[in-house]
């Protein structure tokens, strides 16, 4: 293997793409520290503090069960942009298209954005688009970025968690990334996983609201799934996380599909849940809260940070053992969003 | 030919782009009105305007003589944010790598982003990274988005050209098309053009300056070159323009190249050039400030806006005849930026 060489484990979300954030991209572009890294950037302006986010999506293949390319990207830098409490002010389309790309396809993408961008309450007001000879692309590429208003003076961020919090999740895991796997390999038939792909600006809102300074780290556990994104947070704020396996909301389709194909559903991406590190005192009043939502019916606390020190995330299993907690290495479903 | 599918020329920045983006993409995304559209979207907020635009990158090759699809990437932002009179305040980069691509590229690349986002003085906060199986991409594709300050009062439009207004640009045209083609042609050997690439905010801060509300519209003339640029804003304002083959700055190299391939340099990209429409009261004054300038040493006036209504492009030629100037149609120089 040639060291000098990109992998497609360096676009998992886990370790590897850690890896070349930290050695090449930060270093070189920005020298924003790990501790600051958020899902989008606060920009200080003289009305107020803004949230600017941007992500590219390859996802294959670009139409799959419960959604599309178009409103996976949509809500994905709508997530992004949420997760730093930020409503989202505006979007940019960047499209990259393969020649001999079906306009009508295309069509039915840029109705699935608008669609989602009216559902989030978010203006699509500046794009782009270029056109590549066939074989230079995968019929479509689709960056979104995204601009938002941070109109609260809460502090939220990855290197914020606290010993004592708990952990909430909105729902069950790893259906994104099972119904996107199930459509690749053909076994749409034999399963009816939906992706989960949603804005989740109006429920991080009621969080918010809810929770209020209590409320000391959100994120969406999209590429790398649940375990990357608490290793990432246990990281950033130098804590030690403790999951309970058997708390965790997972459909038994998701389930039997992950055992089918040799995956744990931990680190299966998801793209309408997010994580709340909430202080104990005001945690099961925003469960509750998260349940009203419709994006938060399966809401659950499924751990805790256990200790100050320590970066690093352990689980108690099903079967009572405690077993570590790492990050993604290399690339278990490639092109998931 | 299949008119469901998407051709090379959809890319061009020509007719067929415009036919794409004003039947399928505006009408799905946004509805924005042709006379509405400038190169950057201008967002109401409490602190003032902001100014938000995206583009993406898929040049080819990477490294051409002058520049590299990094530096290129962070000024076509810049100076799609000066276009509408902002001051570029954060951009973000998205990465779509494939498989097998060398890091020392990337490293080189993303050295020639952040220095041309330190001489432009706009720092990049946010940025994603993906990649793709080999042979799904092309080496590398960068998306960079931008957010900018709107400081000023001045309505800058392409729908705010006027009857009398003189039209600047500073400096030659066609550099960066030729660049690059005689690059990918192997012709690099036979000739010393170099693309313009270059950020023109501090050119487009003096230019507002020396021309206050005398300045109407500014646009930079890339995919399509002058001649498309010129012709969508006579379409947007509804005037006439004559344009005057004989003041137009042109490289001997540049003009060599061209008749050699067949190109008509008023249709080749630009990257470090902009058009400014003037009036007449200050034209001379502001050609003056823009030739001080380092991106300006070469400014001339090429035309003006001959009549309101019209919605046409002409230009008097060399040899003393009148041409009728149109959008370019279907695709000359795929991936030029």
């Amino acid at each position: 293997m040639d060291r000098d060489l990109i992998l497609l484990g360096h676009g998992s979300g886990g370790k590897l793409s850690h890896q070349l954030l930290d050695d090449i991209i930060i270093p070189a572009l920005s020298g924003i520290p790990v501790s600051g890294q958020n899902d989008a950037a606060i920009l200080a302006h003289a009305g107020g503090r803004l949230a600017f986010t941007t992500d590219s999506y390859v996802v294959d293949p670009i139409f799959f069960p419960g959604g599309d390319i178009g409103d996976l990207a949509v809500n994905g830098t709508v997530n992004d942009l949420a997760m730093v409490g930020a409503q989202p002010l505006a979007l940019s389309v960047g499209l990259i298209l393969e020649e001999g790309f079906s306009k009508m396809q295309l069509h039915r993408i840029l109705l699935s954005m608008r669609k989602a961008a009216d559902e989030a309450g978010v203006a699509i007001v500046t794009g782009d688009t270029k056109v590549v000879p066939r074989g230079k692309a995968d019929q479509i590429f689709i960056n979104t970025s995204g601009i938002g208003v941070i109109r609260h003076e809460l502090e939220i961020a990855g290197c914020n968690a606290q010993a004592g919090d708990k952990i909430l999740i909105n729902g069950t895991i790893g259906d994104h990334g099972i119904a996107v796997m199930a459509a690749r390999e053909g076994l749409a038939l034999t399963t009816d996983v939906k992706s989960d792909t949603a804005s989740l600006n109006t429920l991080v809102a009621e969080i918010m609201e809810c929770a209020g300074p209590a409320l000391h780290v959100l994120r969406d556990p999209t590429r790398g799934g649940v375990a990357t994104t608490i290793k990432e947070i246990a990281l950033q704020s130098e804590v030690t996380v403790t999951l309970c396996e058997e708390f965790l909301p997972l459909k038994a389709q998701v389930q039997g599909v992950c055992s089918l194909l040799g995956l744990d559903p931990l680190y299966v991406a998801n793209e309408g849940k997010l994580l709340a590190f909430v202080a104990p005192d005001r945690a099961e009043l925003v469960l509750e809260r998260m349940r009203r939502h419709p994006q938060g019916s399966q809401s659950a606390i499924i751990g805790e940070v256990t200790a100050a020190g320590g970066s690093r995330v352990q689980m108690t299993t099903l079967v009572g053992g405690l077993r570590a907690v790492d990050m993604l290495s290399g690339e278990q479903l490639p092109r998931i969003c």
